[in-house]
């Protein structure tokens, strides 16, 4: 047995970023074991080589550690704490890692409930997409005790080419990851809108995305889902729901601490207009199409 | 007399952005003529090398190519047509370059005028800031009859490193640099409202930076403006008011196109507050400080 990749991991959530992870960690040579409700998910995870099982609980059944891969805080919750949940089944001292985006007092609230059970926690979103987590080079923003990161090492350099160690306290990484978010759905509504508007001047689109990718108004979110819009392509590789979600974890901080978010809070709302135009599920470029729905303007793909 | 230098080019509006450019031509060997209301302004542009006039007909007299550097779409009618202005004291044919911001209606307006003097016209708004202006690499995003750019070839090598050549219509290049100028505004609000927000939640601002840069919230301008506000340095690269103006622009053309810009009307507001706040004339990035002004936090520079 490899001193390196002794570890028993389980992965929890296996939609395309945890399964990313959970391929690189088998590259590695990782014992990892599996759940998701989606059977499709599951497939696809036994297929690289993992161990699928029928419950969170028997996934992480004398795992050391639980990579905990799901949407948010209460599908982390339920992972972790509900009948048949994982952090009941684990090795004794194991350590949960838990990297769906939530609220810094939800990932503080989870690392508490974990310390109960004698069981360590780090704070450790991720940001870089599904093609970076099957490369095994996330971004992680992690925040937790060194003792934990020192366990966890091997781990984190088989999912991420970044770790960024934030911390001893729970929350930390969490309000590292609400920020970038922040920017991520703003960049992504404003992209989305100078789009359509250079649309309305009857301007060449794909000449607009090649000078302002150039330019100074250029994002990395205009970069990467401008495309998607030049091609018509609105298969979601990140959800308009994700951004629904995120903002609201913005807006739902910034009334906590009486401070304001202004230009997140529109942005929130062009998603959840898109959202309630049934394109929810669809990629968050999405936003594009709502507003040209709106306005009467042809994008690619929407010809009619 | 060197062929690629013998245009005789005057430059109007000796600001950061003009005085680079007229520095970058003079480098080359071009003969340039200038004027500017400010007398700081004219004297830098006497030390470089350049030739001070008393008035824009005067600093136009006989000049081949006049390059309009001002503000927005008034200044550059008054520094061409106004009494003493500078259409009608160039050379027969010469070719007006016109780089303030303005709407695609203005830049059409001012070329007809152009065109009924017999003059050259090129809607050529200019991206980079001043370090790249006096460095001869600015990004120009240009529009205008093949024939005006095979004249004015060597006049654009000289300030820019790029050059987009975007149609042969006048507007063009102004509604290109209406969206550019769309998202640059919007993601500057965003970058103040995120590190502050950053701030109310007790993070380290600069670790934020750190993060943030190497991740998919990043945009040309969080990396470029945050760094004032890290420095509590609000000297102005470029002032608030620029973006009331800019973002207007964006207001009025969205609005007679009934197209929404949401977003953009959101930033929009922000300088408006910040103007508000009496800092208008000091660095766009001072919205961070508006933002930490009205929520009681410190940011660098601010502590009490």
């Amino acid at each position: 047995m490899n001193a390196t990749t002794d570890l028993r991991i389980c992965v929890l959530g296996l939609g395309s970023m945890g399964l990313g992870m959970a391929a690189s960690l088998l590259k590695r040579g990782f014992t990892v074991t599996g759940y998701d409700p989606n059977v499709d998910a599951v497939n696809r995870f036994a297929d690289a080589g993992g161990r699928a099982a029928a419950s969170p609980g028997e996934a992480a059944r004398g795992a050391d550690v639980v990579l905990c891969v799901v949407v948010n805080a209460v599908q982390t919750e339920t992972a972790l704490f509900a009948a048949d949940g994982a952090a009941t089944a684990m090795a004794p001292g194991g350590i949960v890692i838990s990297s769906a985006t939530m609220s810094p007092d939800a990932a503080r609230a989870l690392a508490a409930r974990c310390a109960d059970l004698g069981l360590g926690y780090l704070d450790a979103p991720i940001s870089g997409g599904a093609a970076r987590a099957a490369a095994g080079e996330l971004t992680i923003m992690a925040s937790g005790p060194a003792a934990v990161f020192g366990r966890l090492r091997p781990v984190l350099d088989a999912i991420a080419s970044k770790v960024y160690e934030l911390g001893e306290e729970a929350g930390t990484g969490a309000a590292f990851k609400v920020v970038n978010q922040l920017l991520a759905g703003v960049h992504i509504a404003a992209a989305c809108e100078a789009i359509t508007f250079a649309k309305a001047m009857n301007l060449d689109i794909r000449k607009v995305y090649e000078v302002i990718t150039a330019s100074a108004g250029n994002s990395w979110m205009f970069e990467n889902r401008v495309p998607h819009i030049l091609d018509g392509d609105y298969a979601p590789r990140s959800a308009v729901d994700i951004f629904t979600k995120d903002l609201g974890i913005v807006s739902d901080i910034g009334r906590g601490l009486k401070f304001p978010t202004p230009i997140a809070a529109m942005a929130l709302q062009m998603f959840v207009m898109t959202a309630a135009a049934g394109m929810g599920r669809d990629d968050d470029a999405s936003v594009a199409r709502m507003i040209a729905g709106l306005a009467g303007l042809d994008l690619p793909g929407m010809e009619r």
